[in-house]
Formats: C-alpha cells, structure tokens, sequence
C-alpha cells in the first residue's frame, strides 16, 4: 500500500518527468494527471525521468480530481500558502504518520499537487481530507513541483520503511580485550620513558590516555595500525 | 549557528544555483566551494537560484577541502554509495540531531557534498566525522546534488527548532585545523620513519591513519595529549 500521487493541471511535461524521478527514489509508482496541459503521453516527460520511465507508462489521466481521487479513501493536499480553509495544516511528518496509519488500515491513500505556479485552487483543497505544507525559511519559499514530491516521498518513506537500526554499527568493532591490551601496552611504554611527572597525576593521565583511546571504537584493523605505529616511534 | 554547505569540485554553475535555492529554503546561507569546475563566480549558477543570489554573492572558494572546513568542529560526509572505510552511516535525521547538539554546544558544523556524478572520494571523506546517506529505492537511486542539498537542509530545519539535546557534546571540541595539523605532523614523522612500505598503499594508509583520529572528535586537551606522546616517542 502506498500513496498516489496526483497532480493538478501539470503545465510541462519535463516537470512530469522530474516527479517520476522523484517518486521512484522513494519506491512510489502510482502518479495521476488530472488534465494536463499538454495532453498525455509527452514525450518532453521522459529525459527528466532519468530512467524511472515505468512510472511515466502507466501514470493514468483524469478529466477531474475528483475522479482521480474516487477510489482513494483518504488524500492530502499539498500546498505552500496559507488557506482560509478551515482544515488543519500537517507538517510533513504528520502527513507520513496519517497516511501509513490509514494504509495500516487496508485503505487507499494520496497526495494532492496543483499547477507549478498557482498551485491548488480551494475547490480542490475542498476535496482532500488534511491540507500539507513543508516549514520553509519565512524569507524564501521556493519549491518547485518535483521538490515538493521528494519532500513529501521521503517523509512518507522514511515512515513507511521505519528501519529498525538507526545506522550502520561497524562491523568489525575490536573486542574490549584488545583495546585494554593496546592501551596497557602504550601506558607502560610510556611509563619507561618518563610520561608521568608524579604518582599523583599518574591516575588522571592514564584515565584520560584511556578515554581517548575507547571512544573510538576502534576497529582491529586500527587497533594493529596503532601497535605498529607504536612499535615504529618506539 | 548553522551548518556550512560544502560542495567539492561542483562542475556545473547552474547546480550550485540549484544548490542555493535549496538551502535558502531552510535557511541555509553558508556556502563554499572547493575547486568548481568553472572558476568562481559563475554567472550560470544565478538564474537557477530563483533569487537566492545573496547566497551565490557571499560564497566562498577555497583550493582544498581541507581548507574549506579549517575552521568548523564537526562535519558529516554525504554520500550514495556503502563505502569501506569504518564510520557509521547515518540517517538524515540522525545528522540532523548530531549537527543540532553541536550547534547548541556552541561549534560550528558543516554538511560535505562530492562532484555532481563521481561524489565523494575516500579520501574527503575521511575528513569528516560521520557519513550520512539518504536511504532510498534499492531499485532506483536518483538524487541530483541539489536534491541531495534539499533533503538534508530539509532535516536540519525541522530539527533545528527543537529545544531539547539528544546526546551530550563535548564543549571543548578542537578545529579540524588542529586536528590534520596533527594528523600531518604524525604522517611526517612515520614516513621518515619508513612506515609506507611502497608509494602504492601510501595513501590508503595515510586515509586510514586519518580516519582513525577523526572520528575520536578529540579535544584541544586531547591533540595535546597525542602531541605530547609522540614527541616523547620519538
């Protein structure tokens, strides 16, 4: 289950292209045109697709949102001012949450996109059911078509993939066993030649040699670099 | 506090437009360009900026990477591709809290992107801290470098507001500037040594003696201390 993406009155074809680019890096396939300027199939649509061709085949074309969206059972519409509608603004991530949660539900979803200059008119706005903007600098709100779709993708992406790991942990992380090895070899080597000034500060400076040392998870590949790199100053 | 754009090698002007465009949308002014293909300033990188010429106006060049980040604390990769060097990946969000906690500690950070079709090289990348890639389609890997700029600046501007630290940062953290002169200083020392057994693995090796001690996120404190060892090691 995933959301449609459906654009209003789309002026030029190499915009169309560049959303199916932009949808396809987020695993979205289903795109919709609703009365596009300059009729469907376009050519001009391909080259800004740069290989994502398959979306551009099978985009489907509507006379009307309304028969775009018909067996849709819940929509969002994306827009970049302020509406007088009385409907709340989600924030991106709101959006993602509200979609998976309806596809959760076994329910058909989308995302609403006007004209690249106009944007979407209040009658259409009317037909969706939350209205979506992107926070942008106050200063300077310049999106174009394609822009808004990544945005709005990869916010619905990252929600829907929710990967367990957050990032890669390295893999070939050394046991504790041999960075207190290494770390007890540089000690004493420092020991012999004179590293510590007094017993007193002896404590502290080994603790802080230590903590260099361990947080760097070090691989065992570097734990050997460090041992040659010793045994050479040596 | 904000993070710097640092775009190596871009080749064509009208991407670093686009690239100004996206980071003006969240807020982003800082902007330096290593090596552009093109020379600098570029008068095809202002029509793509849509009016975000005050950020082409101020931006800076510099010959080196090296150079460019001299003066920040902390700074992430961006890069599509696995890589074998041993850092971890992180998600935009992830960096987003990362950059975020930096700036509140008070350091200044800054965001890496690679020419427009090769990226990053192993070896700018190792002078970052922490890698960040934009999970997307296994099937389909498509994001143009403004696009790239425009995700990340995205996920930085929604955290940005947010008040609360996720982890705690060092306050004392030193600049990159002291870090490779340190780093310089130990490959000097074990060239003259003999460490480099052939020209061939020299710079694997200096990239994997580099990566080790950037990702320590050492301390003034800390160089200090590993200035201290080595000089007694010698």
């Amino acid at each position: 289950m995933k959301p449609a993406i459906i654009l209003v009155a789309p002026q030029m074809g190499e915009n169309i292209g560049a959303v199916a680019r932009a949808m396809y890096n987020f695993s979205l396939v289903d795109l919709r045109l609703v009365s596009p300027r300059d009729g469907w199939p376009n050519q001009a649509a391909y080259p800004m697709a740069s290989g994502a061709d398959y979306i551009l085949d099978k985009a489907m074309v509507f006379d009307s949102l309304q028969e775009a969206i018909a067996d849709l059972h819940y929509t969002v519409a994306s827009t970049a001012r302020k509406r007088e509608l009385s409907k709340s603004i989600l924030t991106p991530r709101d959006m993602a949450v509200r979609l998976n949660d309806h596809q959760n539900s076994g329910l058909k979803t989308g995302i609403i996109f006007g004209p690249e200059r106009s944007g979407l008119e209040n009658d259409h706005i009317a037909l969706a059911h939350d209205i979506v903007s992107v926070p942008l600098n106050p200063d300077f709100q310049s999106l174009n078509l394609a822009q808004s779709v990544l945005l709005l993708g990869y916010e619905w992406f990252q929600k829907s993939d929710a990967p367990k790991r957050e990032y890669d942990i390295q893999k070939d992380v050394a046991a504790i066993g041999d960075l207190v090895f290494f770390q007890e070899r540089l000690v004493s080597l420092l020991e012999g030649r004179g590293y510590f000034p007094t017993e007193e500060i002896k404590p502290v400076m080994i603790r802080n040699l230590k903590t260099i040392f361990t947080k760097l998870h070090l691989t065992k590949q570097e734990i050997q670099t460090l041992h040659g790199i010793i045994k050479l100053l040596q």
